[in-house]
């Protein structure tokens, strides 16, 4: 019997990010750290944790970790029948946490998910673990990229999600949302599926929904998988950019005068660099990032590139910025007259 | 009456554009330089050429231009009554110029374009005209991106079209296709509707018609505009990176090697840049950018990055690369063994 493609493209995935890994063999003295994966019981993450106990078997522990939001109902009875599957699914541990989410203002899924990482991460540290697991999926990344395209922030918010930052990975990121549901039922796992995702009072359920199947529909087949790849590659530059901007940053500092930039340094910029240095100086300054906007960076940037003597920039948060002898300066609080 | 709103965007847009011409302030000896509009005889570039006849009455003369791809029935007749209808808002002067359109390998659309930009800028030379101004808008633009984005080749495919690029602007980038409408209806212009924006056989078409209404519908009203803002920051992101990127190649040039690249400077530069800097030099070894990879350039970046010997990597074009002596070295032909 040949082992289904589908099975075999997790698996492969699986293998080359467990490869990056410290292993076997570079123990610590507490021996190998153990991976873990983050389970909600859906296809993603159970195809990811199958393949995990399948490549790390005999050289690795594999712990899988679910957390308990508490905001559906019936949250608990799904959690526990995740951490059996979890067990039955060849897991050496298995955690399950429930956390309380406190909204404080955003909505109820970016709390969700704020508490979950927080968690994951507290687990990781715990048990020293090597990375946590995550199952997102180049479907996933394409719904990020779309969200964040009409948000209009620039590359920032169409660079999608990342490969790994701190102890997370995403190994199934090249992989379909397709492919990990043949997985599972290749391999007879039943996977849930989150009611929420066909709830079209979330913006991602809807792009999920009616978005991205108008965009196969239309452009062709892979689309999702485009959108992963141009994310990657925007990524790539912001990355670039943003460290690029913290020289520059460093450059157009003035001497004894925290905060204050340059105004002849930054002129020199390209505009991409010294829009993204404007921008950390105001938020350094105390002006609230989502609130912000280009049109707010691009009139600081005119008291640098279009100077004829014009008043202060007002910016959110009562933040100001007022150019003299050369340099900028930002002041908070109400500003007089 | 007051003025009607839509009237006053379009007007106010070219405005701007035209305040940043070479003006009656600096005529040369042949005096002011006229402006072009091009014109389809589309709501957009009809009330372009209103608005600029407005903002140029006794400073400057305006010359309407109108291009005859002979593609589709009856533009003859079509073409005249543009001609008729550029006069009859007041231009100054009248051009239309029939192009026969070669398609050469590449689809019609892009054939047509190819003839047009160089028709206008044919007549923008021999009129000495200070700018050739283009009608397109903020849907034009959020299309372009949109069209980019399933094209997955990095920010460059999202870039969207720049405002101004040789003797050309496009004043109404920040307006939508409806405001330029509600202008034309407002001031009595009749207005031609290609046919071919309703033909789904274009992809333009069914993004337009198809695409951005579901994401008008699912992601709320004004996805357009914020897509057009997204393109111009991320092409200033290319912009800068691009040019970077120059100045890394030359860092990396080795002497009396035209086209090598020193592996060990390339090294310590930003993957962005890095990665910029091999697909240049594929590109002058001659690869051809249009089958030239992200997979081909994470190939060569391997060389830089994760060097353990490897034997020469294969590009498109029959072109190899190969790393010996800390060196890259590009060659073209195929390659024996």
């Amino acid at each position: 019997m040949s082992l289904d493609p589908a099975v075999a493209a997790v698996r492969r995935a699986v293998r080359s990010a467990l490869a990056g890994l410290p292993g076997p063999e570079e123990p610590s003295s507490a021996g190998v750290p153990p991976v873990l994966v983050a389970c909600s019981g859906g296809a993603d993450s159970l195809a990811l944790l199958a393949a995990t106990v399948f490549e790390a078997r005999g050289s690795r522990r594999v712990v899988g970790v679910t957390v308990d939001h508490g905001l559906q109902e019936g949250s608990a009875g799904h959690t526990a029948r995740v951490v059996q599957q979890m067990a039955t699914l060849g897991a050496d541990e298995t955690v399950s946490v429930r956390v309380r989410v406190e909204p404080a203002g955003r909505g109820p899924e970016a709390a969700a998910r704020e508490a979950r990482y927080a968690v994951l991460e507290e687990v990781a540290g715990r048990t020293g673990a090597a990375a946590v697991l995550l199952g997102h999926t180049a479907d996933d990344q394409a719904e990020t990229v779309l969200l964040g395209l009409t948000r209009g922030s620039g590359g920032r918010s169409i660079a999608g999600m990342r490969r790994g930052f701190g102890p997370f990975l995403r190994p199934l990121l090249d992989l379909t949302r397709a492919q990990t549901e043949a997985a599972c039922t290749a391999q007879g796992i039943g996977f849930w599926s989150d009611p929420h995702n066909d709830d079209d009072r979330f913006t991602r359920s809807r792009v999920r929904r009616h978005v991205l199947p108008v965009l196969e529909a239309e452009l062709g087949p892979g689309v999702a998988a485009t959108l992963a790849r141009t994310a990657d590659q925007v990524r790539e530059d912001v990355e670039a950019l943003d460290a690029l901007a913290d020289a520059a940053r460093q450059e157009a500092a003035v001497a004894g005068e925290p905060g204050a930039l340059d105004a002849r340094v930054l002129a020199g910029q390209l505009p991409a660099l010294r829009r993204r240095v404007l921008r950390l100086a105001a938020l350094a300054a105390g002006s609230p990032g989502a609130e912000l906007f280009r049109v707010h960076v691009l009139a600081m940037d005119a008291l640098v590139t279009d100077w004829h003597g014009q008043r202060e920039v007002q910016l959110p948060g009562h933040v100001s910025v007022r150019r003299s002898g050369g340099v900028l300066r930002f002041a908070r609080g109400p500003v007089a007259g």
